[in-house]
């Protein structure tokens, strides 16, 4: 009955309601990635990448054409050598997916995972491996997409600052959405995707480098990374723009480029301080809304990400059927990733807003009332409505 | 503390939310007035605009560039000599707006209002007026954007079908949201603006002339139209574009055209039977989410309008304050228009669907709340979602 | 052959290849026409308009919904009472047009026209016509869009500089392309449509009010405007605008609003002295490769536009015909307006540059050829090349 | 002088003057990677991908979110093991391009070069290399964008179609402009990025797949492919979105691709007959053009690819002076790649038209005239006009 268009509420975790403006942008036309007006874009952008994360000079930001899925694989074939040893630290699906993706080559990898799903890994216990144990990296995602887990960083890149291994954060679900300081957490290798919480269509991967990462670059001997996925030839490429002067490995993604400029102009208009406030105010909305309609959530509490909430359903409630009911309403979320888990997930960042949030918990009321589930009506989104009067929403 | 974005909700009654496809096509390029590409355009959103309001081959639509106020001019001008007579029926300000205009010219103009603000004439007033003198047109508003009251034109439309009056209607607030059948509603002269329920960015002028009107300007005169709304010089260029030949007597807006082409191709594909259902169902739980606050509408429940709300406030709440704070909620809704009532109006037409709705409904909770009104949270939006629910929804 | 898509070259006098910039621009969303941002947008661009023609503070801009045609009505029916008296200077059909305008209402006209096509009135004409006889008004058009004549504005401006005559000056074809100082030109009501050399899709009617003629508004009994074009009701919007408070007599264009601040933007970045010389040299190159053509222009030398070029055509080659096959090409170009002349019409205006000035001479060529007309094939570029060549083009 | 604006003749090899249609539909709202309507944009753009080369429904079209150097990688590593054995068949710096990306794999690879640059490999010495050697596949560059060679596919198609040797071929610069069967030419694997000729902004890797190509992804014991770069999994996600599943491997580049459905469409539109005539006469009237100018072509006659055009200066004129000066004029020309040779490159595929060659000439003209060349000005573009003109242009 709705009308279709596109006036859809995108609450998946990426892509997300993307800002008219930068959808705008990316319609650009007339340029070549050799243009002065592209340099300078490409430039800024650059720059304003290391803002994000609150990252110094000496970092190194990454622009590569791909989906996240490339930026993982670059985030560690990179400072891997053949018969290298990582450990892997999984709250997750995405987390396991190192596993996986290392598992294409010849290297050792361990596994921590939390006592439970929905918990993240102690800090505590990746301290106790990496003592034991030399690793060249470990890799921690700070927010697990499946799972709508956050996983703490600052004391594990206490703990590795000074050690030779390098810490990889998989930052997909949350850069520009969950709080980060690149330098403060003693993140070494940090990456995204365009379409989270940058709002930018996806086909951007982005990577972030400290100073010891660029510097175990120049050291290794033979990585076991891919052509296309060799930073050192990115790096150089990368300097070259911000030096104003064109170069050529493949052809950047012009157009994408200029609509991340955009939008980072947009974010850090609004402020990195007031963008995690408004992200943490609309997070605690939906899970109070959640709750108020007595469903549970995935994550602990003291683990719930910012970005994105999972909420179990009971057994008579198929995740399959209401997420379909709920997206036939014009509010697109997603099912869950985790076997035999019955839940959904709603992603919460980048342009959302209040009206999103409460838009999406109405949703859910009505698609709950039609599957037969009892709840009284209005019920999730007061629970919203109390969080939000309580802040300048 | 909201992202300051283009993602706003545009619950005024008119521009509204554009469908982003209509808005991209608003930005087309390589185009003039006379390429093949447009005169096809035209040409096809002529056919569409019959289409809209169920008009037969005879009856001629009319695009104009300018806002519905010349559309208003247009319609009484053209059909007038020096001396003539009309009936201006008001249910508000935009009714009244008829004699404000009028009395620029030498005619004589007679008022009728309902007994109060809110309610709309009744046709058996009017029929009593036609039968004791001789009008050469009566003026109706399909709705009232000020009072939100819908006046009813059927039984208006039969008395006048075989007399020399003219009924002029006026559609702004209508055309595309509110049940209308040109031909089996007696109308005459119909017109409306772009960017109400048509969904166009304001620029245009649209009329719809019956057959009885076609002859009337044939037969007239001398009218007091103006140069520029000369509807016999428009109906010439309007034939010519049909017949696939560009005309000329003012550069037409272009873009706007085309754009106009894809709204009606979008609201067709809808088809004009769903339509009026979302926005009686979409409405009615606007209406009832308003009563759940205990809030009272400004028009009588008989003569509710479906594309737009006036609701009273409490004295202690200004309608000025009020709308001010759901505005930076990113809610934009409208101040009343008749003085001394304390009121607010909300639109709800072209593409606005559930979601909006409710997030509307919620902001103006969160904003009553934050000027001490008590309310209990979520109450509005239940009422709503009951109705909602009832549908496909 | 050629390929059907957007990127044509328009090259008629209006629209114009309008900078995509502008384009996205008017796609703009989420505003109505009292919001924050579209007030702010709006106040600039009336800011800025006066700029575009070198205006002091005193001088008022006006923005209305409505093609050039209409913005013609408006310049004259506000300076006239029924029985006042206009002196029409006309070099061509929309010189002309005021006269059949006039004739709409109950005034007298005077015409003066040149001693042949293509001439424009000689000034000491105009001197001689006004010292003889009290006009209310005398009406000017800057550049003729039918016969690509330039009229000049000083003497006469000048002339009724401190006489109660009002100036009104159709700056249609001109404004933003041809050199035009309000203040020193004695202007008193200038007015343009947006699709023309300042790069804005057609839909707003633009107009600039001097002192003198701001108070003839307050001091004139009873003008002849119609209602919507009532300049008496949009300076008050106007300047509510400019102070910062949305104010409503019709609801204004929003997008086309927001596009046209974008477009004086761009405009005002180039600056306006270069745009006048950019517009110059450009206009000197294509005339240049018409004669290197044998072709001849309508306009004398002295008198030639350059914003628009007429080229008449042996009396072999049909206008229509080379029109057509031109346009099937992807260069827009027009027909004449002169009835038993056989000339076309180029314009070249706004965002022209010399890419689009080669690629229409050559069009034009190969049309020639293509229709039997011997000539030598790249010798009417080779014309304009020497003037681009001698140029920073 | 030129007014900066986003209307320039992007002249390069990629990226390209975009559709405007293309570039709006870039800017889709609402969708996320399952939406159903993106399922279905996917599911036809793919099934247009087969048609644009004339592929059987055998045939496997995949699209990666990358740049043409990914794809470029993806073409190879999934074709061969550890110690495999390719064959490369280089015209220039794109077909040396695979010799450096092998060198990151321990893979054996042997090189075949023409016997001077400007020429392509004769498919006698592949025919007589292969039939010594057992490749596991050959490379083939059908157009190298560094020296505007285009190479014949037929003879060594036909040679390998029986044999077991993957014919791999790296249509970059070719595909959607350059003539290719791929069932008739023997290919095996076809790859290209979005941004020549297919139309669309940078940043989609899309490859072809024969059904011999498919099978030995079956039989392949362990590629040296990357993780991200695994055709099994790519090639899964694309047959699931064939079907109307949505399925995730990494997240489409959802706008982009939605805009390569529309580009795709307007190709087809158009007709890939009329399409390639198109590029085979724009490109022969370039040529002309340069040649009426004196100026020598890089690539043999025989050898001379339809899309890109590669010109040698005189001693005298440095490329980069030139380049930069015909950029300054709004032509985005670009620079050689091949060491110690002084020539431009010239792009013109996709959207590309008579007036774009017209005017490319002519700054051409300009800017050697401005940098003390002798020529006749008018003198390159009447060589093209001569071509031109013989047909539909």
């Amino acid at each position: 009955m709705i009308l279709l268009s596109e006036r859809k509420l995108v609450m998946v975790p990426g892509p997300i309601n993307f800002d008219p403006r930068v959808l705008r942008e990316l319609a650009v036309e007339g340029l070549d990635h050799i243009s002065t007006e592209f340099v300078r874009s490409f430039a800024e952008a650059l720059s304003m990448l290391r803002r994000i994360v609150n990252a110094k000079n000496e970092y190194q930001p990454v622009v590569i054409a791909g989906s996240g899925t490339l930026a993982m694989e670059v985030s560690v074939t990179n400072f891997l050598e053949r018969g290298g040893r990582a450990l892997v630290v999984s709250n997750g699906y995405f987390g396991d997916r190192f596993v996986e993706l290392l598992s294409n080559y010849e290297v050792h990898v361990d596994l921590l995972r939390p006592d439970k799903i929905g918990s993240s890994v102690e800090a505590s216990r990746v301290v106790e491996a990496v003592s034991k144990e030399d690793y060249n990296l470990v890799t921690l995602t700070h927010v697990d997409t499946s799972t709508a887990v956050l996983q703490s960083l600052p004391e594990i890149g206490n703990e590795l600052r000074d050690k030779e291994t390098i810490l990889v954060v998989d930052g997909v679900c949350s850069v520009g959405g969950e709080e980060i300081d690149i330098v403060k957490d003693g993140v070494d290798v940090l990456f995204t995707g365009s379409q989270k919480a940058l709002g930018v269509p996806p086909g951007l991967s982005l990577l972030w480098l400290s100073p010891k990462a660029l510097q175990r670059l120049k050291d290794i001997r033979k990585s076991i990374s891919p052509y296309y996925m060799s930073l050192n030839r990115w790096i150089s490429i990368m300097r070259s723009y911000e030096e104003g002067k064109p170069a050529y490995f493949g052809t950047p993604a012009v157009n994408l480029i200029v609509a991340l400029r955009k939008s980072l102009e947009i974010i850090l208009e609004e402020g990195m301080e007031k963008r995690y406030l408004r992200h943490r105010i609309l997070s605690e909305a939906f899970r109070e809304g959640m709750k108020a309609l007595n469903l549970q959530l995935l994550a602990d509490e003291s683990s719930a990400a910012h970005t994105i909430t999972a909420v179990r359903l009971p057994d008579g409630i198929p995740s399959g059927s209401l997420v379909d009911l709920v997206r036939s309403m014009g509010v697109l979320i997603a099912k869950g990733l985790i076997k035999d888990i019955n839940y959904f997930r709603v992603g919460h960042m980048g342009t959302v807003n209040a009206n999103d949030i409460v838009a999406t918990i109405a949703a859910i009321e009505r698609a709950l009332t039609k599957l037969g589930h009892k709840i009284r009506l209005g019920e999730g989104v007061a629970g919203a409505q109390e969080v939000l009067c309580k802040h300048e929403f």
